[in-house]
């Protein structure tokens, strides 16, 4: 027993080709059908516009996820954090840009290890970090590809106004393993404003910022060879923008409910949800009540609590808290049986918490079990 | 690099006997001289009462934990989840109470499997429940103590009157490989009650519907052996109560921000902050603020933001903003210095779900690692 392993050794554990009620509670589970239109949708909007597709794998932390993308076309993926992409790199990602600034000793040794087994890109937006990446590279001998990161508007990291750019690509240029690779531009806030019309005016003035940018540097004699960013909010902008030349989407291909209720453009990206949560009603014992068995641990509430998808009593429940482990749903008045044991599916409504609290998704089919996909980045947060 | 670890392989990683600063951030840590303080004053609390212990591994998660509890006099533990009971079980924790109902096939296949190797207990509210598990017994030929919940307040789980305590109790007597454990009787909302008058109050309010349930089931003869239940924040009412016979708490522990923010007796039950997040400043482009690299992936906020413990700025750093990997930290207008690499210790204001995020402790004392504690049932939610 000391070798105990959840995926395999659980007593009741679910297989490929079982029906998907044999899938024990709560579960992350993919709709396939949903999952390869999202994937191959994102793959033909960058492909018919030109534009490198290189998705983020902070959404979903799975090699057997970022292979499908690399197979469609994917020029290689970003990561949010350096111990998150060692699992990718060990399974042959060979292109992988780190989308973030760091600092420290040991994340200048991951960096540096990593550069010596994948073309790895990262970020900055300050001199110390590349002066201590200049540093590590003379050190190691390896050479690195550096982004400098532009504001253009999210107000979190990078840097804001031109000569503070220039001052990081002239840093750049003073060590010789360091390569300039170009600008990352990347605004969070607008991917989930909800209206189509005004999501694409904030987002053509956020981009005019990055094309100022880009601009400035070739006025200095620095051309951007790439100019990445965007996420599945604004892809269909930032194809389109003429100033990005990689697109970032990672939520795009399972739809989380934070962004299903934005508005989509007609004809345009429209990703389907494809991620769920399958939880069992465990305790019907109040009027008016039941508590399922998905709370905080299963499901990320950071944006919105988990929304109800398909029930044979219909939408009809909802809801309404998450403790640790249990989920309180709020019945409707009119219902007329025990819901005691009954499976729901829920759509989380922020996918990349969600997916970091579990080891591994089931994908289904056709009602049944087609694959189980381990998680393997799940808590690499270095 | 196939078998690659992250607690073991990745460079830079710290070991038992580094400066604290070897950590790479973010790192989950214990102070453990807090934390040695925390787990004898509970264990002395219930000595000194006659009143078993039975901690609650939901909060840890870790046997390396459950292993010291029981050496200061734990009679077992407690989990919330069956999955998460199989690390203990393999660690040779040989007591493991069940604190929440459950239904489904594989949940009986896992209750079954588990009485088959511990001494395990498990809750029920309902009769399906109870047959379910009469009928997995007698398939398995396997005994198993069985808990009815009794709800004292909280309206989430558990039975409200005596009519429907009784139908179980007598339910459970109807299968001979079912036997009547007593009751399990929790109020979370009690919990967190700021005011240590207001929260007596409730719990002495609460306790007493305990109390009637004992004496009703008395009055039918049947004694109840075991009345277990109660938390980190009631845990000095349950002990004086006359009515629990074992308390449950888990938090304790650690004492996180949320518990943190009750008002504690003087000369009372008070644990100290022993679990920290230390993070990394990683970004300073943005006057007035500063960014870090723990988000939603480092640290649970549903309980609010974590907060800062010690810095060197002083307690005058707020974390204001959690993104999925990001922290955003607004400065003191006064701050006259760049803090960029500058680490942090911040409070999480919810243990559980925050320990749920991470792979291992990292404990520290005198300003060195002292240990390296792996959460063996983080993310076992079935």
């Amino acid at each position: 027993m000391n070798l105990w392993n959840p995926l395999q050794d659980a007593p009741g554990r679910w297989k490929v080709g079982d029906p998907l009620e044999n899938v024990g509670t709560p579960a992350l589970l993919i709709d396939l059908q949903a999952f390869d239109h999202n994937l191959r949708q994102m793959a033909d909007l960058a492909r018919r516009h030109g534009i490198a597709l290189r998705p983020h794998a902070k959404a979903h932390k799975s090699t057997a996820i970022s292979r499908q993308q690399i197979e469609q076309g994917a020029v290689g993926i970003c990561c949010q954090k350096l111990s998150e992409a060692y699992p990718f790199a060990a399974a042959g990602v060979r292109s992988i840009h780190i989308s973030n600034e760091f600092v420290g000793k040991d994340k200048l040794a991951m960096a540096m290890d990593l550069a010596g087994r994948v073309e790895l890109s990262v970020c900055v937006d300050h001199m110390a970090q590349i002066n201590a990446l200049g540093l590590a590279t003379q050190r190691s001998g390896v050479a690195l590809t550096v982004f400098p990161e532009v504001d253009i508007g999210q107000g979190r990291c990078g840097v804001s106004d031109a000569d503070a750019l220039m001052t990081l690509v002239d840093g750049i240029a003073r060590h010789s393993l360091l390569q300039f690779g170009g600008l990352q531009a990347f605004h969070g806030g607008l991917q989930h404003i909800p209206g189509w019309a005004e999501r694409r005016q904030a987002t053509l003035h956020a981009t005019e910022r990055v094309a100022q940018c880009v601009r400035f540097l070739e006025s200095r004699g620095v051309p951007c060879a790439v100019v990445t960013g965007g996420g599945t909010g604004t892809a269909e902008f930032d194809v389109a923008s003429g100033v990005y030349t990689e697109i970032q989407p990672g939520s795009y291909i399972f739809l989380d409910g934070h962004y299903g209720a934005n508005e989509w453009h007609h004809g345009g990206q429209t990703s389907r949800h494809s991620l769920f949560i399958v939880t069992t009603i465990m305790s019907t014992a109040k009027p008016g009540r039941a508590v399922c068995d998905l709370g905080l641990k299963g499901v990320a509430v950071d944006s919105g609590l988990p929304g109800p998808w398909t029930h044979d009593a219909g939408s009809a429940l909802r809801y309404v808290a998450a403790n640790d482990e249990h989920g309180v749903l709020e019945l409707p008045p009119d219902l007329d049986r025990d819901l005691l044991g009954e499976r729901l599916l829920l759509v989380p409504g922020h996918c990349d918490p969600t997916v970091n609290l579990y080891q591994q998704y089931t994908g289904f089919r056709d009602g049944k079990v087609a694959c189980l996909w381990n998680i393997e980045s799940r808590g690499l947060s270095q």
